[in-house]
């Protein structure tokens, strides 16, 4: 008979753990206990998950005795402290927080992508990337794999629930202020509306676009757009990367999308690019705009996969592409790229 | 005495017309008669200019009797078909419409970028650039004029005010039937909710964005991509400029967005184009995002500069600059402009 490893789940109230609750319900159940943890403040509630309710318990030293694989999905300053405990304790840390992620120690791991790089963990720590890189990278990385990526022009239009479920409950307050208004026509109006029911956002999202997101890094960037450099760069294994994005919230509540112009060491077909993209694990080729079909957040949020289309080679540049990509961030984003991590470790686990 | 020339203003009813009869009335009153035409469907009505109420006239061959400057918002075909016979009738036409932008004997301007392009007219005719080039192209230019620009890659968050008042009433529909419920969580349920209120665009803009404006061009690309290239390269006199833009629809009411990628000639320092932006007429710089400071469309709505902010040198390329920009769509990205290009008509009738 074999002995199924025991998974934690830290941080499993939250917009991302409740996601990751229902995929594991979803995927092949290859897990012996699936332990839920959370702050003293969410400990004794009871969360569903594969059709069974399991009660929260106190994140503790204690509770990662006998954790095979810990889910972390918590604040930077909760995985920093916390995540090598539970490393120490014996479990293969997979955290979705940015504490770990351009550690040379910690690999950054896309099963669709990197999947080798999950073997070397000297931390016993895995970093999923942070949900806007990930909405974008499995299709970049297909296409780098046969055209040899050199720089990346990106811009996104983020989701509100990038920062948990305070930006869902900002933007669903801040729509009925603005719902039945003339308002957006004067400077300031819908500022003054919206009051403080800003949420995490510097400025009102409703009827708005913010380019902000994160905080503030050095030379004008925001965490946000450095992660992304940084991120693609480990991910991809191009240290050299050119990389320049342009992070903007915008009133969506789930699924980042991404404006993407890719220039490659190799010159580019729109038809070798669709070959890849149409057979490429994790990646959806819904591009006819003729026929109304591109991809949008409303559509795509809820899926598994990342969403391409708009398609097209630069016209003044044989070696660009550009295109645009759809990607739910609390699925792939987070979610499941976490969980795809887990499975690969458990799978190493069953096999040793 | 001076005789002053006469005004005619085609398409007064629409957004754009509005929001001209109000630029009119607040500019320095340098018109003799303003004269007000539409549709025969508007022909009637009385609107607004200067403190006093004026009749609309039907668009017809006579109406045009007299006139010295015609500025003309209407679709395209109207344009086609009637500002040859406005200029005929000896009105310079200034046109909003794509009918003529890339005609060889048409000046398309901007006149804090080429003022002087206005005085070579063949046809009687100038155009007023597409309203995403001008969110843009004012800082562009000034940036242009010192560092020598080679190429742009930008992506727009346009307002759906950019599609005319159907385009504004189809985002106040939809927000009233998305405000107070869960959607935008599962695929599809936005667009199950709006249902038919989709107004002019090809999928739901409440909680969603749209990777798609304009009509179909060739090789994938969109006639509102095709614009920004083709109205760029003439406004700059640059043909051989590389551009590769991507055009997104977000549940803005008015004020476009665009994040730019451009690439000079010289190398850049973020100081110089500090200096450059902050005393370029019609720009402003907002620029310190540790203070909270960058332009949204919900602070830019309803003034008439661009306002510019994240700038930041590519931090893989000394020749690389990053902004963001915000242009009410309706004032400088379209009436404002027009009014602009209008008034140095009339300086030149004056000084005649």
């Amino acid at each position: 008979m074999t002995v199924r490893p025991t998974l934690a789940v830290v941080g499993a109230t939250g917009a991302v753990g409740t996601v990751l609750l229902q995929i594991l319900s979803q995927h092949a159940d290859i897990w012996g206990e699936i332990r839920l943890i959370a702050s003293p403040r969410s400990a004794g509630r009871k969360l569903a998950v594969r059709g069974e309710e399991v009660e929260v318990l106190a994140l503790s030293e204690d509770v990662f005795e006998g954790v095979d694989v810990a889910v972390f999905d918590v604040p930077d300053d909760v995985s920093a402290q916390w995540a090598p405990i539970a490393a120490a304790k014996g479990a293969v840390v997979v955290d979705n927080s940015a504490a770990f992620r351009m550690d040379p120690d910690v690999p950054l791991v896309v099963p669709e992508v990197n999947p080798h790089a999950v073997r070397v963990r000297p931390r016993g720590i895995v970093s999923v990337p942070n949900c806007t890189t990930l909405s974008m990278i499995v299709s970049v990385g297909a296409l780098h794999a046969e055209f040899g990526l050199r720089e990346l022009v990106v811009s996104s239009y983020q989701a509100v629930s990038g920062a948990g479920l305070a930006g869902i409950a900002a933007l669903r307050e801040q729509l009925k202020l603005v719902a039945g208004t003339e308002l957006g026509t004067t400077p300031g109006d819908v500022r003054r509306a919206v009051g403080d029911a800003t949420g995490p956002f510097p400025e009102p999202v409703a009827l708005n676009v913010v380019p902000w997101v994160g905080s503030v890094a050095d030379d004008g960037w925001s965490s946000e757009e450095m992660k992304i450099r940084g991120e693609s760069r480990k991910i991809l294994d191009r240290p050299d990367l050119r990389v320049s994005a342009t992070c903007v919230r915008v009133p969506v509540v789930t699924t980042h999308s991404l404006a993407v112009h890719a220039r490659f060491e190799n010159e580019i077909t729109v038809e070798r690019a669709y070959e890849i993209l149409s057979t490429s694990p994790g990646v959806v080729l819904f591009d006819n705009p003729a026929a109304g079909e591109f991809p949008t957040p409303a559509d795509v949020v809820g899926t598994d996969p990342t969403w391409v289309g708009r398609v097209r080679r630069s016209l003044d540049d044989a070696f660009g592409l550009e295109f645009f990509v759809c990607g739910d961030n609390l699925r792939k984003g987070s979610a499941l790229n976490a969980a795809q991590i887990a499975e690969l470790i458990a799978a190493e686990w069953s096999a040793s």
